[in-house]
């Protein structure tokens, strides 16, 4: 897509620090890093988040991340790893080309971890009845 | 797994707020959530993280993540959706059964995102050498 920076890194119009590939993705070193190795798996074909991306390209994204992380956790001695994909700006995405972050993390390196809120008394019910009918209805 | 909190969730021991199943999967709310339908899908089989769970398995998870996903947007008019799977505790991994959650999202909802860091001069490079070396081993 054109003006797409993730787009021109697939071409090559951009460089990057490509780590591997697949036939439909690519692994490179994301350049603003949570720890250093912190690599980004995109589709290469344009797709803004994974809601536009196929089930057989969304498929070989999570089997090229458990991939590129068993590498990532050898070469950066990383002690666990994160895997992060940010949907909409909302989400805290930044470029509008679909990207699954896999982060090398390590005890204490400052990367927050979230508190979760409470449900009210019979909210989770209510909110269960609701996506379910959703789920019902994209079936 | 004996004392494993999920697989007595999957067993039905202990209860849930299951809202979709698919042959390996099961999706129920996170009891205390970022958001109000804050989701973990989860291997219906004991795996500990990602890098347990077979090819098939990852690759059903994220087919069902983008499934379930758009269920959420509709049931919470959720302005985004973020996917996090952290693996191991120093990635935040509380329970030790691989789970991905799936997370409504709104601008402004008070979830952090992240300042990356640099790379100093040639680190960059460096690190991609050394990964790529790992990929070449996995290979």
């Amino acid at each position: 897509m054109k003006d797409c920076l993730f787009c021109k890194i697939v071409s090559g119009e951009i460089p990057s620090a490509k780590i591997h590939e697949t036939k439909n993705t690519l692994a490179f070193l994301d350049i603003s890093p949570i720890n250093p190795g912190h690599t980004l798996i995109i589709p290469k074909t344009h797709y803004e988040d994974i809601f536009q991306m196929p089930d057989d390209t969304l498929a070989e994204t999570a089997i090229e991340t458990k991939f590129v992380g068993n590498a990532l956790k050898k070469a950066t001695d990383a002690r666990g790893i994160s895997v992060i994909t940010r949907n909409s700006r909302a989400a805290g995405q930044e470029i509008d080309h679909s990207h699954t972050h896999v982060i090398p993390r390590y005890v204490g390196d400052g990367h927050k971890s979230w508190t979760g809120k409470k449900y009210r008394n019979g909210e989770i019910e209510k909110m269960t009845d609701k996506i379910k009918k959703e789920i019902q209805t994209a079936l």
